[in-house]
Formats: C-alpha cells, structure tokens, sequence
C-alpha cells in the first residue's frame, strides 16, 4: 500500500502551494523537492488564487500567523476548494492564542480542509476549544502512550467523523485516522523533537502525498507519516560522535530524499485499530 | 578574465542590500558570505533607502513578493540608482500572477536594473507578458537546449537591447548576454534542481560580482553564473552515498566559500556566441 | 560558576519567545533546541501577549525590522515585564536608519530590558545616537583590541550603569558588563563572522540563559556567550578540507547541542575586569 502511494510522488510531482512561517518554510521547500514534489510560496492576497490555481494541493501552516496570511489562506483555500485540490491544515499554536483559535476556526468553518494535522494539544484545543498550557512544540509528544492508547484513538476517531477530515495526532506513537480506520505508527525518533520544523515539515510532505493520491486520503496520510519516521531513523543511524540537531535536521531531509518505497514498506511500522 | 572578477569580490567586499523573500534569505546571506561579500536585509520602506546607501549594490528578489516589499524595492531602487549601485533583479514566478507581473513592469519602468536573471518562462513572460504555465522553480530548465541555442540567443540578445540590460537565463545551458554578445555556460549540475532557492542565490551572488565590476557588468555576471556553476559540480563531486538534497545545498556554499580564482578559470566552461 | 548556568538551562528547558527577523529565525530556533531550551515564534499584535505568556523569556531583535513586528514587541515586552520575564534586545543595525534609532529608543524607554546586546557600531549607536557607517555584520568586530580594552571595558560599565541593563557587546573580545564588573571574553572564531546570524543566535540562547537563571543575570550573559564562544572552537576544529561557512553553521549549532558543562567550564577563556 504505503509503496504505491509513495511512488505516485515520486512519478507525478505534485505542486503544492504554501502559506507558511518564516521560520520553517526553507527546510518545508526542501522536503518537498526531496519526496519529488514542487514547492511554491507565495502569500499576497492579491495572488494566492493564481498561484494556487496552477499547484496540485495546498498546505496552510500557522506558524508565525498574521492577519494578512490569514486572508491570504481564506482565499487560496476557497479556490483550491474550487479547482479540487486536497487542503492540509497544520493548526500550530492553536490552543495558545483566541487568535490562532478563531483563525483554525474560520478555516475550518469556510473551507473543505482534507487533512488537519497537530500535536495532541493543538488536536484536543480545536476538539473542544481548550487553551493550551504550553508552547508550539512536542511537549505533549508523549500524551499518547500505550496505555491510553485505545482512548485516544476513539479521540481522534471522533474527531475526524465531526470535521469530516482525516486526522494526524502526532506524538510517541502518530495516529492517522478518519471516522473509521485508525492507524497507529510507530516510527521517527526523540531526537526529531530537537529539530524546529518537524511538525511544519511534515505537513508540507503530507500535503505532496494527498494530492498525489487524491483518492485514497487516508492511506496517503498514513504514508506520509511513515515517510518521515523512516526518514528519521535512517538520519538517527547517520549520526557520528559530534553530530547534533542540525546536522540532524540535514540528514532527515537527505533521508527522504535517497528513500526507496521499498524502504518505507519495509521500514513501516503500524497497525490498523 | 573570470578570474580577475572573482578576485575583485574576495578583495572589496561588497556590500549587498537584499529585498527579498522569506524562503531562502539565509542561504542568500550565507552564500554571500561565502563569495566575500556582506549581505544587508532591511525591507521596510521607512529604512530602506538609508541601508541601500550604505551598500554597494541592491538585489530585488520577487519571491512571496507582497504589496509592502514592493514599495520598498520602488525606494531602494531609486536610491540606487541614485547612488549609482547596480541593481540586480530576479523576477520570481513572474508569469504566475497579474500581481508579479505588474510588480515586475513597475520596477523595469521606474528604475534603472542592471541585471535581469530569469529562467526561460520568466524572461518569456516578461518579453511577452505571457502566463507561465507551470511553477517558480526549475520546470522549464531544459527549454534552452543544444537544438534551439541559437534561437534562444538571439532571444537573449534581443531582451537585453529592448530592456538595456544584461540577461541572465537559466537553464540547462545558462545564457548570459548583452545587446551583442552571449555567453553560452555549460556548468552546474541537474541536482541543483532539488535544493530550494538556488535561483535566488545566483542573483545574490550576481548582485556581489556586479557591484565588484561596475565598468564590467557583462564579464562579472559572467564570472557569478559560472562560480556558481563550478560550485555545483564541486559539490556534486563531494556527494557520499546518504547525502541528498539539504547536504548539496551546503556543500555548494561550502563550494563558494573555498572556491579559488584558478578553480574558477579552469572550471568554467562557456562560449561566446 | 558556568557550569551551574549552563545546567539550568538544560535542566528547566526555559521557553523562549522571539520576535525576530526571518533571515535566521530557523537558526535561532535550533540552537534554543539545542541548548535544551524551547523556542516559541509568533509576532502578530493580536497574540503576542498570550505567547509571551506561556514563556520564560523574550528574545527581541530588530533585524528586518517593519512597523508591524515593532508594535508587536512593544506589546510583548509590557507583558514580559508584567511576568517578570528578562527581556534580551538585540538592536540589529540600529545605527543605519532612523527608524531602527527610534525603535531601539522607544523599546528601551518603554520596556525594562534585562540584556542589550550589540557590536561595538551598535552599542556606540546607542550611547551616543551616532550613525554607523558599516552595515550590520560585523564589520567592527575588530574594533575591541587589547590596546583599547579598558577603554571599552569602561564604556560598557558606563552604559550599563545609564541604562539599568546587562551589556554584551560582541567583538575579538567580547564584553559582558553590569555597572561594576566586565567579563573580557577570549573565546570564539573569525570564522563565526562568514556566517549569517551568529549574532542573533548569541542574543537567542542569552534569552534561554538569562531566563534559567534569573537571579544572577550577569554570570548568566557571561556563559551564553562562553558557551557560543566555545561551540565556535569546537566546530572549527570539526572542519574538513571541503568544508566552508555553511557547514561551520551546523557544526556550531551540533557543538551546542553536544556541549557538556565541564567543556564549558574548562574551555571557558575569560576574566573579570
């Protein structure tokens, strides 16, 4: 399965267009060209429309929001909407301001979104409009455990029924699930939470997989996701004495790059509940 | 000649001022470094003119252009030229949008550029206020090819009068070339392709070897497509078998910052037409 | 005494919001990683009050300063002042415009900064209201000698005293005063200066140091910038023969991450004054 979805990035080389932060869209770029995908970045309003009209799907990070990038998603999203292309939605932050929550909100209430991808905090604030306690990063990595897993999947099962999306809880273990199928992924590795961007990283690379492979979402998903945990354990196994975050951030993105999809059929680690 | 360029950046270490995007600003930052060269970001339109004063040369990159940065490379530019800095522009995704395209006429009409560097569909849509297509990145790469060189020169040569500027064309072949002559170079490698911003960096870097040849402006785009070519080939060379594309990227900054003059001579490789 | 700093930064883990430029905001970002702190970006007006919030610590810099991103700071800080959070400013290329002046002035006027840290342009710039003739790398970063040491090291002192604040201010020999004592820093790299943000990431790690140690600001200042300083040694010595200024940039961050409490505290090179 997660061989054939992988394969039709590699053969199609969808377009995604990004709204995204400054602080991340270098290494999200770089992803995309690494899977076979085509970054583009353009975030005036006055042309998202165009440059979304020309990409194969859409990847609304926000990350470093601001009420310009805002509209700008509002209205590349309606048009992506209208040209059928699959929208991914990486709502960071967004238990941490009524901003970002009003702005997930809006997206979500105005646009057909296909994918909404976040950290068990980020999930569970746009699940029941709850403030989050602490910041932007994994520090809920570890919420999902083994022993609250069945919990958590029945979560995140509800959750994508009411939204009607397929959802990514990431965390120890990733859950991919839409209202029925749940997956639970096993890969990547700690050291990804020492690396900015991961997160951003992973939306860019799932909204290449969606959109090429606009008719099975949640196995696309699911690849994605794999992608990069596979990518980060080939990088953690790179690792010499003196290497650190950043050369780690390197060779996770080198590591999508050389994957085989007999790698990542291999290397994946899930199991359907 | 290459050589005399490439030393007069390493020696005078010129000052660029940098309008430009949010995706690949620190690999321009660095790889202007990397050349000798000092790199000065400042895109707010109360202080740009006060900054491009302090530098030597200006590089307008339309990348996530929005209407802000647009006034600001208007007072830049003006400034500039006012100060007599060569200024170096790279109209990104310019056939994409009505928003582009005007941005990028606007800029042409108003100031005086030096250097337009463009691939084959942006520089089309500029001569012919033509829709690309396809994306901002490399997808036209092999439009320039052995068969329609030499229509692609006189092409070359024709925008070059018609604007008074020298052009830089990117592609499988690059092509750089005045009113009378072009440049045909055949360096770099198909891998540049997969790292992000490569295109943005060649017009950094061409902003640095122009403002360090102001009465040589042809030979000293010359001399930055072709250091930045070698640069690809070095690193290409440098390659282990798990690097991919984020370890390229900085293997050919890598690449600039140890390049010699003597390297570049030897390496360079291209004909007068 | 480092050592005890250093390891309640890795200990505590202390959130950091920046505001910041978007040339370096994903190095800046990882090495909070990789010093063990948590980095937090968002810089709409509309937010960044609730950011600071849930943080320790807020890291202000003005490189790519724009009106928007200054209000945005202004507001932050009231807050962080509110929390008692240390605020660290770094007032990127304050002496080029008048825009840049005036902010840095109405920051420090409005908000109460625990940490300035700047060259020696920059600092001079702020004493004395002076304009700067070089850009904002670090063109001066010679300007602190041995001949003139105590010079600077009383001009530091004397700012301190003025402003109520701990100063850095960076060079050969970097200085790190309150109004009675000066640490006369020996440590670091030439290297450091081809590569694009190390200063930013000086003033984001002194954010992560200054906020995990919260009652000894001073010895605090004085281990981020050993610990910089040191990182810069190790990486250095870490280069290869192909190696340039990118992967110098990654070597530093990895140092960072690597850096062990006794490195610090024995490759420490300073004295107090």
């Amino acid at each position: 399965m997660l061989k054939e979805m992988f394969e039709n990035v590699r053969n199609s080389h969808p377009r995604i267009h990004n709204i995204t932060n400054y602080v991340t869209a270098n290494d999200c770029a770089n992803i995309l060209l690494a899977c076979g995908a085509a970054p583009v970045m353009a975030d005036d309003e006055r042309e998202v429309e165009e440059f979304t009209s020309i990409c194969d799907g859409l990847n609304l990070n926000m990350g470093t929001l601001n009420v310009q990038r805002l509209h700008s998603m509002l209205k590349a999203g309606s048009r992506a909407n209208a040209c059928n292309h699959p929208i991914v939605l990486d709502p960071v932050g967004v238990g941490v301001s009524a901003f970002r929550m009003e702005a997930a909100q809006r997206l979500c209430d105005t646009l057909s979104v296909a994918v909404i991808k976040g950290n068990a905090s980020e999930i569970r604030a746009l699940a029941f409009g709850e403030n989050m306690i602490t910041g932007v990063d994994s520090a809920y990595a570890d919420q999902v455990t083994e022993e609250n897993l069945s919990e958590m999947v029945a979560f995140v099962k509800e959750f994508s029924k009411t939204r009607k999306i397929v959802t990514v809880m990431t965390g120890r273990i990733d859950i991919v699930a839409d209202d029925r199928n749940a997956y639970c992924i096993r890969n990547g590795h700690p050291l990804m939470a020492s690396v900015t961007g991961m997160g951003c990283q992973l939306s860019a690379l799932t909204a290449a997989f969606v959109a090429a492979n606009q008719n099975r979402i949640l196995e696309a998903v699911v690849a994605a996701v794999c992608t990069m945990g596979v990518a980060g354990e080939v990088a953690y196994r790179r690792m010499r004495p003196m290497d650190g975050n950043l050369s780690y951030r390197n060779y996770v993105i080198d590591a999508v790059y050389r994957m085989t999809s007999d790698q990542l059929e291999k290397g994946a680690n899930y199991e359907v509940r």
